[in-house]
């Protein structure tokens, strides 16, 4: 008789992205397909010096147990970090987490019955998608534009589902690459208040501008909106400014949330490596970060207008895209009636590069059309060698 | 109108050992509560060795995404460990975790479906009660000795309850310091077949043994009761034995377990830190290991029979233990009728000393006359000086 496995694990499936990546480790692929990073941005010499002053001045309390909220002085820097992009939150008000993965783990833990519903942008983070499901979460699309969440649609599906909470992206999101606008962001504030749910507004890319900043947070906005503030929950991470390898993650939301989102980290992973968080926090006393992230935005903006050249060029009227202005990403549609991205990708493959079909995306409503291209780890050699393969491919 | 939470979070209650945890701010105080290992025996040269080598020789790697199953160089590193400890381990037998407290998170979540039945130790380690509890698992107590469980009573309890799982800490386990003996161990594997229910060995103080090295591990010792290895998942921890705070353990089962563990942790925390997983495997690779035990051992087997002879001369008959034989932890009772050691508790404070009440460790048939003592981060005049207190507080 085999195991028998909780019945939670039939809400998810093997990604087929997953499998997809097996498939990269050909030789002489050129992959726009993953979701990482370039490592050669990375500030290593600043994060080495980081660490080496964390084990030199403070090893034993970096080494030992710690607490579950967080390390301090990182709660004190993250409050610090905030404070200059508009958000006012105290240390207590911020807790640290294994990645911010594991803040929408919390969340889920924390506030999802199964059955209960959960209103994603279409199409979405995947991970957060399986991870709502594991705790039973009946996820609904809601649909986008190149400016983020349409708000009337959102609100219709408020009113139709009554969902526990509303997750977004509405920086430079995953998959889309779309920046929600100013007075959608406003708009989706009002709605969280008006009909009392929950907003999970998660914000990995925000830095990763290539012109003007983007608009502020929703967290930051939440000032102008009375009451908003208590139904806002802001994830925050250096997954992409300084290091994913080390999982920090951070999240700010009203006290009794983050009472019990600590509560379930207590028995979750009891806590965030020290060392890691240690470490961040020494590294935004460096005064480095600012100097890091004007050569990524500017390497990935480098990087994202050639892929739009070079997809014009190669792919034309085949394909339609929106330029995006920050992040790490295009999303792009087949124009051809009927078209299967998976499709495209196998023959895409075949021709040596890669990019992942955009059906996994999408919790309802899957646009096959669809597909993600990842500018962020590819330099302009091969990005102009890969759109190419992928002209051939189609 | 407040936020609704999942109806999980009424499964645990807030401990009441954080509340008296609250209290150890208290100046002069001295503490027996804590299950911190003593930080001045981290092996701080070795561990800062390490970090300089995996960020000068590997940096982009480790601070890149990594592999939701581990760092493979740990995972290598792991398999020829557990060999020396006779376990045969391939590294694709191996997934690491954020410490060994996610390995059992991700136990339940891939295992416990609400209204289930889980076996535990009475009393066991206060965070798996809530951690399992927060799959909805209805947690039952098998009684103990100086032996470990008794098994007769835990096979009754598994006709009983039909359990989804049995979680045991065989070797010098917490609070209890108990220690499985042998015959029990392979009794234990015997009924894991026969009755085809998971056994989860969880590992953390194994090699903190004081005179003899303990009998091998249930995964150890499952080659010699056939078919039993899969019925049996092993957690092991590097946070009593190389340092809590980089949050480093590791989970050995059979392969559908692993995989769907992994499948789990990919929307938990995608992945341990990376720094952690290099930093411990380049550790391993040092060879510093062995003698950084040997100093921990022989330091806490100093202070264990400092704490033993200090209770028999200030508190005598008025309570009764079993000196441990390894571990961090006496385990007592107060042997007055109707003793409550919650009160005990109260007036140690009082006196400037502080400990455990063993209510909270029980998940059922609670001991109130129970409690438990760290010997770990006190030395000995400290112990001598606590116990006193401890003596006048009785």
């Amino acid at each position: 008789m085999p195991l028998e496995f909780a019945s939670r694990l039939k809400n998810v499936e093997t990604s087929a992205i997953r499998e997809l990546f097996k498939l990269l480790g050909k030789p002489g692929i050129i992959s726009f397909a993953g979701g990482f990073p370039d490592p050669a941005l990375f500030d290593v010499d600043g994060i080495r010096m980081a660490t080496e002053q964390v084990l030199r001045d403070n090893p034993g309390p970096v080494l030992q147990y710690g607490a579950t909220e967080g390390w301090n002085p990182l709660r004190e820097a993250l409050s610090a970090h905030m404070a200059k992009k508009g958000i006012e939150a105290r240390p207590d008000e911020i807790i640290t987490t294994t990645g911010s993965q594991q803040a929408l783990d919390l969340i889920g833990k924390t506030m999802i019955d199964p059955g209960d519903k959960v209103i994603v942008e279409g199409p979405t983070f995947l991970a957060t998608i399986q991870c709502f499901r594991l705790y039973g979460a009946d996820i609904v699309s809601a649909p986008i534009d190149e400016n983020g969440v349409k708000v009337d649609e959102l609100e219709k599906l408020i009113v139709e589902h009554e969902p526990k909470l509303i997750y977004l992206v509405p920086t430079f999101g995953n998959p889309s690459g779309a920046m929600l606008s100013l007075a959608r962001r406003k708009r989706v504030l009002e709605l969280a208040t008006q009909y009392q749910v929950l907003v999970v507004e998660d914000d990995p890319y925000g830095e990763l501008y290539f012109g003007d900043a983007p608009p502020p947070s929703m967290m930051a906005l939440s000032s102008e909106v009375t009451g908003s503030r208590e139904w806002l929950a802001y994830c925050g991470s250096f997954s992409k400014v300084l290091s994913p390898g080390i999982r920090v993650g951070w999240m700010i939301a009203q006290p009794e949330l983050l009472a019990n989102a600590v509560m379930c980290k207590q028995f979750s992973d009891a806590h965030t490596s020290n060392l890691s968080q240690a470490i961040a926090a020494q590294y935004l006393s460096l005064n480095r970060l600012d100097a890091a992230l004007t050569v990524v935005r500017s390497t990935y903006a480098e990087r994202s207008l050639t892929m739009a050249h070079c997809l014009k060029k190669e792919l034309g009227d085949a394909i339609s895209f929106s330029q995006p202005l920050g992040g790490m990403f295009f999303w792009a549609r087949l124009t051809a009636p009927d078209a299967d991205a998976a499709e495209f990708a196998k023959r895409a493959i075949e021709k040596l590069v890669a990019f992942v079909p955009g059906a996994p995306f999408y919790a309802t409503n899957v646009d096959r059309a669809a597909f993600r291209l990842s500018f962020a780890t590819a330099d302009v050699g091969k990005i102009v060698e890969g759109v190419g393969r992928l002209g051939k491919a189609l």
